[in-house]
């Protein structure tokens, strides 16, 4: 068994999918860096795809999977539009990339997530909060996201302070929905 | 492999006690109920041990590990006077149970703990916060647990609060914590 993932909150969001009696497709918006949370689901036998639009992240994607001998099926694009046809993934998560995108550029691509997501699937997307006192380029009021969300049933809303010591307070708000049946 | 456990933010803790480079023994005090989190550490090849004093949480561990052919070592004990030597377990952690302990007690657990790790072995505790709309025995201000960890380094400390709707709020501190070497 490899190792725990470092983006610990999306345990919260497998333990909802395992439960989903959908097929195991997920898809993450903002896939690279050096711990690609798509390998957890690969581990528990999800079909995976990324995207990722920075070759540095590619780039550091791919030396992991080199190094642990692993395939981790991901695409160069932009969140804002997803190359998929509608309602091709039962599962959809952005963990930490929102917050490196202006508000007008995360209604976007929580659009397009909504889109590719297939009735009743669920989604994880973070926010970075007004409390928060790092570098990012939104951040949002505890229930300010919740207008993303009209086409979803918000099951869980959670937010996250981290309060040690000597470095900048970092405050995230995560959000896990449900895809609406039948969106109006 | 069996499913994500429900105590999720006990993932960071796992993911810092397989970093660590002592033996793999973890207790976890006020062990019982329905999803004993020491599942978890069973599967990633620790021996672990439960101490808990309530039947009724006993009885539900029973049943769980009845039903899925596994084994935990449970002792029937109060978590303020802990039936172990000095310095046995290299983790100890302690999930939702301190919230149901009034502050004198929280107090004396936490002693416990601490003469029971190893050092430089890692712990795990959480309280309820004082935003907290739900009952509990003690409510602590953010930094006000500080006071316990004299003998450790805070590694982490984090505030949940969730916020879903209709639901009374919930807010938690969580802290993982290091024994020191050599305690004063």
């Amino acid at each position: 068994m490899r190792d725990v993932i470092r983006a610990t909150p999306l345990y919260k969001f497998l333990r909802l999918c395992n439960s989903s009696p959908l097929e195991k497709t997920v898809l993450d918006c903002g896939a690279g860096g050096n711990d690609p949370p798509l390998r957890l689901f690969v581990e528990w036998g999800y079909e995976t795809v990324g995207i990722e639009i920075s070759n540095q992240a590619l780039d550091k994607v791919e030396k992991f999977c080199r190094e642990r001998d692993m395939k981790l099926t991901m695409f160069k694009g932009d969140v804002r539009k997803l190359p998929f046809r509608d309602e091709t993934f039962s599962f959809v998560f952005s963990y930490n990339t929102l917050p490196l995108m202006s508000k007008r550029d995360v209604e976007d691509t929580i659009e397009q997530i909504e889109r590719v997501t297939k009735p009743e699937g669920l989604c994880f997307l973070n926010f970075v909060s007004v409390d928060d006192e790092g570098p990012a380029d939104s951040y949002y009021e505890d229930g300010e996201p919740d207008y993303y969300f009209t086409g979803f049933d918000i099951l869980h809303k959670e937010k996250r302070i981290i309060l040690i010591g000597k470095e900048e307070k970092q405050a995230y708000i995560d959000y896990i929905a449900k895809k609406k049946l039948v969106t109006s």
